[in-house]
C-alpha cells in the first residue's frame, strides 16, 4: 500500500455544512488543492469512497460526486475495479496555474487602456450619468429574465428597444417610422455592413465627405465599396459636385445636421437636391445623425429620412455612444421599409453582433423618459463647455489659434493662426499636444485626398472647465515651445 | 390678442417641488403635454417669462430653462422681440406618436421570438443559471463604473476578463496561455473574421469538416475565404484525405474534442498528425472547442493548443453561448503570441464588436469560481437529460429511431431505422417533427455535399426531463402518421 494516500482525516480535509458550498464542492476543492500542492502524489490511490464517508460523515452519494469531479477534470482516474487513483501526468501547467490566483505563467500585467483626456472628440460626459438608476435597470431585467432574452435574440434588435428608438426619432427628428423600421446595431460599422451587403454591392462606389469621418472610411473599404470623396462646400456636401467627380455612385454617405468635422448644416435645398439625385438613380443616401442631440441654438432642421420626398431613399443611422458612452457599442438605423427584408435576410444568415445585454435596460431607461432628460441635462452642460473652450483658447492661445462658436455638436475646430502656421502645420502641433499629454486631432487627417484646411479638432463636452482650461494652457506652452 | 392663451394659471399647469424631478423639466412637460394635446394651439402665444414665474412661483430661470427646451425641441418658437409662440407647424407624426405611449404610428405589435423548444441543439438549460447573482454583480460593476469601462475600451477585451479566460483555460483545457493570448471576440464568426483578415487572405483554401457547422461554413465564405469540405471518418478529420483533396490549404478549422455534430474525438495520434501538416505547410489550425465543458465519461483530452508542438499553430476558439446563453455574444480565442500584434491591428483599424457591458461581471463570475460551479452542475443536470432522452427515443420511438449515449456534449444523433428510412429522409422527417412543434435538426443539413448519412441532431441540454419525453412522444406520432 505504499502508493496509498494516508486516510482523509490525516488529509487534513473538513467539511463546513455553515459554507453555503456544496458539501461535494468543498470536499472537490479540498482534494483539488491537495494534488496540486503536493500533499497527496501523483498516481496515489485515494481512500475508499466508503472511507471518506466515514471519516467525513457525510454521504458516499456527496464522496461520489466529488471523485466524479476531480476524474471529469483529470485530477485523478479510475482503475477498473481498483479504486481511484490521482492522476500520474497531471499537466506541468495546471501545477503551476494553480498557485498564481487569477494571473497566469509569465503574465506581465496587461496594459491599462488609458482614460479620455482633453480634447477627445465625440467623448461625452462619463460622471454625470445616472449610472446608479442604470444599474437598478440592470439588475432589474436579469434578476429574473424573460426566457426571450436568453435564446433566439430577434436579430434585428429587442423589440422594446426598438418601439422606444422609433418613438424617439418621432419626437426629436421629426422621423415617422414604425418599431419595424428599427435595426439595433453595435455601431455604425455595422450598419454600413450591412446595408453593403444587402443593398449594395461589393465595388459600388458611394459618396463621402471630405473631409469626414476616417473610422467610416474602413468601414467602407472592409464593406467591399469603393469610397469617393467629395469635398464639402460651406453648406456641406454637393451632390452636383460628387457627380462631376463620378456620376455613377449607388449610395452617398452624409452628415446633414452637422458635417464631420467642419461642423456646417446642410441647408433644406440641398437636402432636396440630394434626394433628387437618390430617387432619379436609384441610389441610397444613409444620413449619419452622429450628434443631432446636442444643439445649443435654434430649431434642428429635420432629419433628411422624415422628408416626405427622402422616406423611400434614406436610411437614417445613429449612434448611444454619445449620449451613453463609447464602449456600450449599441447603435441603430432606420431604415425604407422596402430594405427591411434584405436586411433581415443578411442578419439571419449571419451572427448578430449587437449585444443584448443591454439592450431592454436601454428600452426602459428611454420609454422612461431617463434617456430624454439626461439629453437635455448634458446639452446645457455642453453649451457652458463649449463657451469654457472659446474662453480658454482666446485668454491662453491668442495669436497660436482662432475659434469660432458652434450652435451644435461636442467639438470645435480651432484654426492655426498664420504666424503660428509658418512654423507647424496641424500635424505638427497635434505631436506637440500629444507630448504634453492632450488629444489635439489634426484637421489634415480628415482629409482622404490633399487637405485643404489646417486645423485642431478640440472635443470639449467630456471635459469639466477647469480640465479644459487647464489643458489650454498646457497646449498654450507645448506649441509656444 | 385672441392669439393668446389663457394664462398660466388657467392651463392648470402646477409645479411639484417634491417630485425629485428639476421644476423647469415639469413646466417644460406641461407646457408639452398640452401642446400635443392641443389644450394650446399652435401658433399661440404662450405667456410672458415674467407672468409664468409669477403665477406658478418659481423663478424666471426655471420659467426660461423650460421654455429653452421647447424652443429647442421643436415645439415652440422665439420671435425676436416678440415673445415665444408654439409652432405653427409641428410635424403631424409627433402630435400622433404623442398619444400613442411607447407606440408608433400605424405599428403592429413587434413578432415575439420564438422560445426554444425541444429538441434544439447547443440550447443550454436557462432556468437553471444563478441569474440573480449575476444580476447583482452586473449592478455592482455598472452602479459605479471606472472610467476605464465607458471609453478607449481595449479591443482585445475587458483585461480582468482576459486574464479569468486564461486561468480557466490552464486548469481546465491544460492550456498553457497567459491573458496577453486572449481575445474577447462576439462569437465564432468573429475570431474567424479576424483570423482570415489578420492572418490569412482572401481567397484561401480552409479545411473544414463535412459534416460541420453550417454558420462556420457561412463565416468562412463572408470573410472572403475558400472552404475545403473534407468528410471525417470514425476518428474525425483526416489530415491525409484533406491533402487529396487541395492540397495547398492554408489553414483548417476542426472540432477534435466532440465533432460537430457526429461527436466522435480525434485521437491524440492523429492530432499529432495535423499539427505536424500545420508545422510543415506554415499553416494554421482553428480549434473550436465548442462544448468541452460538458464531458460525462472519462477524462477529457488536452485541447491541441496545450500540446507544445501545437502551441506555435493552434488558434483555440471557444463561447460563452454554451455555458452562459446564446443572446450573451461573447466568444474568445487563444492565439500564438506570434499572431497577436497582427490581430490587434485589424481590431484597432475597426470597431470592436464584442460589448463590454457584461465583460466586468463575467470575468467577477469566473474568478469568484461561480462559473465553474455551474458547469459542474449542468455537467450533471445534463448527463440525466441525456439519459432521458435515449430513454425517451427507445420507449417511443422503438422501431423508427435509433439512438446511442455519448460521453459529452449537448445533443445526440437519432439514426432513422431502416423501416423508416424506406418512407421518408431526414428533411421530411424534420419538416413532420416542424408540424408538431419540434426542432428535430436533419443531419444531411450539416453536408456541403451530398449527405452520406442520415439522422435528427436532437439537442437535449436546454429541456427538462418531463419535456424530453413529451416531445419525443408527439415526434413519434409524427413520424408515425
Amino acid at each position: 500500500m505504499n502508493q496509498t494516500t494516508s486516510d482523509a482525516a490525516l488529509l487534513g480535509l473538513a467539511i463546513d455544512r455553515g459554507a453555503g458550498e456544496p458539501l461535494h464542492a468543498q470536499l472537490a476543492q479540498g482534494l483539488r488543492e491537495r494534488i496540486l500542492t503536493g500533499r497527496i502524489n501523483p498516481g496515489a490511490k485515494l481512500p475508499s469512497s466508503r472511507q471518506f464517508a466515514a471519516e467525513l460523515g457525510v454521504s458516499r452519494v456527496t464522496i461520489v460526486t466529488a471523485i466524479d469531479q476531480l476524474v471529469s477534470e483529470g485530477y485523478a482516474e479510475g482503475r477498473h475495479g481498483s479504486g481511484v487513483y490521482v492522476s500520474a501526468d497531471l499537466p506541468e501547467e495546471v501545477l503551476q496555474a494553480s498557485t498564481v490566483g487569477i494571473m497566469v505563467p509569465n503574465d506581465e500585467p496587461l496594459p491599462a487602456p488609458h482614460p479620455m483626456r482633453p480634447f477627445q472628440p465625440a467623448a461625452p460626459d462619463l460622471e454625470l450619468f445616472p449610472h446608479a438608476d442604470w444599474s437598478k435597470l440592470m439588475e432589474r431585467v436579469w434578476r429574473r429574465p424573460e426566457p426571450a432574452l436568453l435564446a433566439n435574440a430577434d436579430p434585428l434588435g429587442w423589440a422594446p428597444l426598438r418601439s422606444a428608438i422609433a418613438q424617439h426619432l418621432n419626437q426629436w427628428r421629426g422621423i415617422s417610422c414604425s418599431a419595424h423600421q428599427i435595426i439595433v446595431t453595435s455601431g455604425v460599422a455595422e450598419a454600413i455592413d450591412l446595408l453593403a451587403r444587402a443593398v449594395l454591392k461589393a465595388g459600388d462606389h458611394i459618396y463621402m465627405e471630405e473631409p469626414g469621418y476616417r473610422i467610416l472610411r474602413r468601414s467602407l473599404a472592409l464593406a467591399g465599396l469603393e469610397p469617393v470623396p467629395v469635398a464639402v462646400d460651406q453648406h456641406g456636401f454637393n451632390i452636383e459636385l460628387a457627380q462631376s467627380v463620378a456620376a455613377d455612385a449607388r449610395a452617398a454617405v452624409i452628415t446633414p445636421s452637422r458635417q464631420y468635422p467642419l461642423g456646417m448644416t446642410m441647408p433644406l435645398a440641398r437636402r432636396l437636391e440630394l434626394i433628387g439625385w437618390a430617387r432619379r438613380a436609384r441610389a441610397l443616401i444613409i444620413e449619419d445623425d452622429y450628434d443631432s442631440e446636442y444643439r445649443y441654438q435654434g430649431r434642428p432642421l429635420p432629419a433628411m429620412m422624415s422628408l416626405e420626398e427622402g422616406a423611400d431613399r434614406v436610411v437614417y443611422v445613429g449612434s448611444f455612444s454619445k449620449v451613453m458612452w463609447p464602449s456600450l457599442r449599441l447603435g441603430f438605423m432606420a431604415v425604407p421599409p422596402r430594405l427591411i427584408g434584405d436586411i433581415a435576410d443578411v442578419l439571419a444568415a449571419s451572427t448578430p453582433r449587437a449585444s443584448l445585454v443591454a439592450q431592454p435596460a436601454l428600452a426602459r431607461f428611454m420609454a422612461s423618459g431617463s434617456f430624454a432628460a439626461h439629453i437635455r441635462k448634458m446639452r446645457r452642460l455642453y453649451a457652458r463647455r463649449q463657451a469654457a473652450l472659446i474662453g480658454a483658447i482666446r485668454s491662453h492661445l491668442d495669436g497660436l489659434l482662432t475659434i469660432e462658436p458652434a450652435p451644435a455638436g461636442m467639438h470645435l475646430i480651432a484654426r492655426l493662426s498664420p504666424r503660428l502656421a509658418v512654423r507647424m502645420d496641424d500635424n505638427a502641433a497635434s505631436q506637440r499636444a500629444a507630448r504634453a499629454k492632450i488629444t489635439a486631432m489634426p484637421l489634415s487627417l480628415y482629409y482622404e485626398s490633399k487637405p485643404t484646411e489646417q486645423g485642431l479638432v478640440l472635443g470639449y463636452a467630456g471635459f469639466d472647465e477647469d480640465a479644459i482650461d487647464a489643458a489650454a494652457y498646457r497646449l498654450a506652452a507645448a506649441l509656444r515651445a
